[in-house]
C-alpha cells in the first residue's frame, strides 16, 4: 500500500481556530513482540484494520484496509480486551494541505495534536501560528503508546 | 466477522486419494505479544489479512479480509521478515463437507494433514479412511508455531 510520511506537532489551544465537524474515533490494538503496530479503528461509521511497520524518521510503512464497522467493535471488545484510545478528529485546511486536529479524551484527555500529511520527506508546508513543537518520532505521542501510558499519567 | 469451527487430522498417505488442482499457500505472521494471531496469507492470486483468536476447544474467533496480494506479498517481505509457511491447499468433497488437504513445503515438508470446517462444535461428519489421528487443538499443529518450530525439527 504505502509509506505514510507525516509530521505530528502540539498545539497551542489559545491560537486554535473554531474546529467544526469532528469525526469520533475509537481504536485498540493487537500488542505485537515488535514495533509493528496493528490498529483496529472505528472512525464515524467505518471500521479499519492497519497495520504500520517501525516509524523510520518521518516515514512509516502503512497497510490500512477498510472493514466492517461491527467487526472492529468486536476485534476491540475482545482481541482487544476492550482497551482504546479515544479522540475527535477535525481537518483544516490550510494552504494546499489538510492538518488533522486530533483532541483526545478519557486519560488523554488535554492532549490535542495536528498531523500532516505530505507527499515527500523534504515538502515543504505552511505552518500557521496555532502550531507549536514538533513531536514528530517522539514515542509517547504515539497513539499506541497512549494505550498503556495515557496523557494523565506523564 | 465470526467463529470458526474447525478439526485437524493427520493422514494415511498411502491411502490418500488422487488430489487435483491444489492452490499454493504462503503465509507470514505479525508476531504478537499475546494467543492472538495476525496472519497475512497469498493464496493463488488473492491475499488475506486474518485476525484470530486464542482457541477454545475447536472453535476460534476469525476476522479475515481480502487485500491486494501485492499488498501481501509486501506485508511478508518486510513486516513478517520475509519469513513464511509454505503449502498446497487441496479441496476434496466427501459426502456433505469439503475436507481441505494441506501438503506443507520446506522445512515442513512431509506434514499433510486435512481439516474439516464445521457449522457447529457438535456436527457430524463422514470420516474417510485416509483420515487418521485427529491433532486439533494441538499447538504444534497450528500453522503459526510451524514457522519458528518447523516440522523438520520435530
Amino acid at each position: 500500500m504505502g509509506i505514510e510520511i507525516e509530521r505530528k506537532f502540539l498545539v497551542d489551544v489559545s491560537l486554535l481556530p473554531e474546529l467544526v465537524a469532528g469525526t469520533y474515533i475509537s481504536q485498540g490494538y493487537v500488542e505485537t513482540a515488535s514495533s509493528t503496530v496493528v490498529r483496529i479503528r472505528v472512525k464515524g461509521n467505518i471500521g479499519y484494520l492497519t497495520l504500520k511497520g517501525e516509524s523510520t524518521g518521518i516515514a512509516c510503512a502503512e497497510y490500512e484496509y477498510e472493514i466492517p464497522k461491527a467487526d472492529a467493535k468486536e476485534i476491540i471488545a475482545t482481541l482487544c480486551a476492550g482497551k482504546t484510545v479515544e479522540k475527535t478528529r477535525y481537518e483544516y485546511p490550510v494552504a494546499n494541505h489538510t492538518w488533522e486536529v486530533d483532541i483526545f479524551h478519557g486519560e488523554n484527555q488535554g492532549l490535542i495534536v495536528a498531523e500532516i500529511e505530505l507527499g515527500a520527506e523534504n515538502e515543504e508546508f505552511l505552518k500557521p501560528d496555532w502550531v507549536m513543537e514538533e513531536v514528530t518520532g517522539q514515542t509517547r505521542y504515539f497513539n499506541s503508546q497512549l494505550l498503556n501510558h495515557p496523557y494523565a499519567t506523564w
